[in-house]
């Protein structure tokens, strides 16, 4: 068998990643199950039907068949694709469980998700992605709008990541805004707006006028609004400036205020209200997220969502929902790209429990598993060669501790490779210092 | 948009279903760390040619391709398929980052495999497995072959299900004595014994003489060494009372017993030795494991592996290693199917913090803060209707705890809604008792 090479935007991490990665999901879970949501898990695949109600990803998706099934076309009725996001599931999960959940329904997902993307720095072919959404029936409180930034800052702040700020809009001012100015088409202006980072303020004048039917004076108040950023409640005034009215506008300021304030409150600095923020997604109807990591912003958002009302409906019911979706994998490709993050080993193990003699490694084995009962991992050493060469083993993973089973008579002693202290130890009461227990990340 | 329908082979557990998977899979993991064993995440894709080197298995993959992807051939030397297993990727793995890894290399693997298997009660086309494996280059200790029942026990009986047995064998007791009985083609024998459970001893023994040429003698000899079964070292004895010599039968005799003596004295009634089990996958050639669940032993093996000296080689350099695989959905599924598993509520919140109105909401946000800073999860009430309803929202998730704010001036109040008792509290020092802080699997 020759030499297996990588595949270009399938990531893999090396056992040390991903104990940070777990370290890292662990902690996101933590945060999404202290405010109440439940876990859910849907099948990696979807009826094609349902991947390609959203067009503009249909060129995204994966499609999936039996090596031998010749009779199943790929693109048939039954056709299967992989799920690009785990928004589309979780929606058809709702309408198909419908009966049988309680509203407001708040779950997370933690998943792997793939798209058939051209692969580039922090963008992957399969990445996992960690997911929050509430859903109810007919309606959905706006304050849950206002609570989805708590829990990304919370899960975010309580890992060892450089600063987020998460920026906020709400697409009922865009959208009344525009119409207050007399804009017809606002999907097409906030197309055109939602490309600003990219091609800069003129492009996207020239842009509103071509897809948006803009004058130039409506194409300046569009940028005119795109331009408003305020960490507070302060961009309320701001729009009102701008002397455009439309009862939409006024109730996506209402919300947005409320937002912006709640967050405020809760975590000073971590949110901003910035209107240029529009989400590509169709399907957004209220508040929009993105989140930008000090440092890396120019790879984009870490973290993002919306409100959307129209994604699940059967007949004339109705289940609107917000949820907002973190990165993962973007997040520590980028992290691990730059060495931002490290961890103190490269396994679990606190302690090698060194052999004697193969004759004797039943004995290892007890005192391994003495220090396994009180939550302490343990390896025995694989071989009962030389101490010295017992003692690389441990050396080589960064693991800090190496026992010696005392020879018949004597007792046990631990040593600390790190220092060479070494002290007279039993595998019943032997505890190592808090933060040797498990790896440490920083 | 119409009611989607459930996809056959591709289960989806409700919320709290979900939670005790969540549950099974951190004891599962929890014990594996304990062992020392390091995370290795591999990406779900593989080439489809080395998903197709174990020719039998490949009916069963999963080839994937972009929707739009036209010029690419769906079997071309590029072609992707989903991995079937976690043993074939992490061979792979080993092969391509054998200069950065410390051998032995152990490590544990948690993830999704697809097979494209016709769907029956315990079988799925969409599954988690949770394997182990410790790999070395060269030469891998025979010890390590008595671990894995060793971690696979703790890993198992750490969990609330019914007893399990692991039945041990060794390719080689089978090999040896198939030769020493002077059968030329042992492949073909431990084939048709591994049919024993399924068509029986008359059927295998025709069996054995089509496909292996084996005379009657020879054939009642297999099923004489196939119906050998101990709890303990004495199983050597029965097979060397067959009166069979060969120096390959000695060496995997000698394995044997030290798997089960090893066993025994760790967890006693874990382990037998049952000279039946094969294994039906070819590359095995040391110990073999298969694990039956009390109460479900006509469903098979839950947790199932072995030896393997040859999956993984480059060049002249070798991979030996050993693995054992427990699938994580199919023990759910079984235990699921018959409600043998349950979990004291249907989400994580321990508490529901009410609303007076909606214009006080705040002030119920900075309780639930309060408690989650102390690691206690706590939902904020979706609305601010009457406190009966309130109550429901908890009752009908089975939240054991509502908090009433105090109105002005007045104290806040926690009301245990299973006793009705309700008492005067503060978000910072209120605790619940343990048992209720998460959710009880039982």
């Amino acid at each position: 068998m020759s030499k297996p090479t990588p595949i270009s935007g399938f990531p893999e991490w090396t056992p040390s990643q991903r104990m940070i990665e777990q370290y890292v999901l662990d902690r996101i879970r933590n945060t999404f199950e202290l405010y109440g949501f439940a876990p859910l898990e849907t099948r990696a695949v979807e009826p094609l039907d349902q991947l390609l109600r959203k067009g503009e990803t249909s060129k995204e998706v994966y499609v999936i068949r039996r090596l031998h099934d010749d009779e199943q076309g790929p693109a048939g009725d039954d056709a299967l694709g992989l799920h690009f996001d785990l928004t589309v599931p979780f929606a058809r999960y709702v309408l198909e469980n419908a009966g049988k959940l309680q509203f407001p329904f708040r779950r997370y997902q933690i998943q792997k998700v793939w798209r058939g993307e051209r692969p580039q720095e922090g963008r992957y072919r399969e990445f996992v992605q960690a997911d929050i959404d509430i859903v109810d029936r007919d309606n959905l409180g706006a304050h849950h709008e206002a609570e989805m930034p708590l829990v990304i800052g919370d899960a975010l702040r309580s890992l060892p990541i450089p600063e987020v700020r998460i920026q906020v809009n709400n697409r009922k001012i865009c959208e009344g805004f525009y119409r207050g100015i007399g804009l017809t088409d606002p999907e097409a202006a906030l197309r055109a707006v939602d490309k600003l980072d990219k091609i800069g303020p003129a492009k996207v004048a020239e842009l509103l006028a071509q897809t948006a039917g803009a004058s130039e004076a409506q194409a300046k108040a569009c940028l005119a609004l795109a331009e408003i950023s305020a960490p507070d409640a302060s961009f309320a005034d701001a729009v009102r400036a701008l002397g455009v009215s439309d009862p939409m506008l006024d109730e996506g300021i209402e919300e947005l205020v409320r937002v912006v304030e709640t967050a405020a409150e809760h975590s000073p600095g971590l949110c901003v209200a910035d209107l240029r923020i529009a989400r590509g997604l169709d399907y957004y109807t209220g508040t929009v997220y993105e989140t930008q990591l000090r440092g890396y912003e120019r790879y984009g958002s870490i973290c993002s969502g919306g409100r959307y009302d129209n994604l699940a409906s059967s007949g004339a019911v109705r289940f609107p929902g917000v949820g907002i979706s973190i990165g993962v994998t973007r997040l520590l490709g980028l992290l691990f790209g730059t060495d931002a993050l490290s961890i103190s080993r490269d396994v679990p193990a606190c302690v090698v429990v060194a052999v004697t003699s193969e004759e004797q490694r039943a004995a290892s084995n007890r005192v391994a598993d003495a220090l396994r009962r009180r939550g302490i991992p343990a390896e025995v050493s694989p071989s009962a060669a030389k101490f010295g060469k017992q003692i690389r083993y441990a050396e080589r993973r960064r693991i800090p501790y190496v026992w010696f089973p005392g020879a018949e008579g004597a007792g046990d002693e631990v040593k600390d490779i790190r220092s060479g202290d070494q002290v007279a130890a039993t595998a019943d009461t032997w505890t190592p210092p808090a933060a040797d227990l498990k790896p440490l990340v920083s």
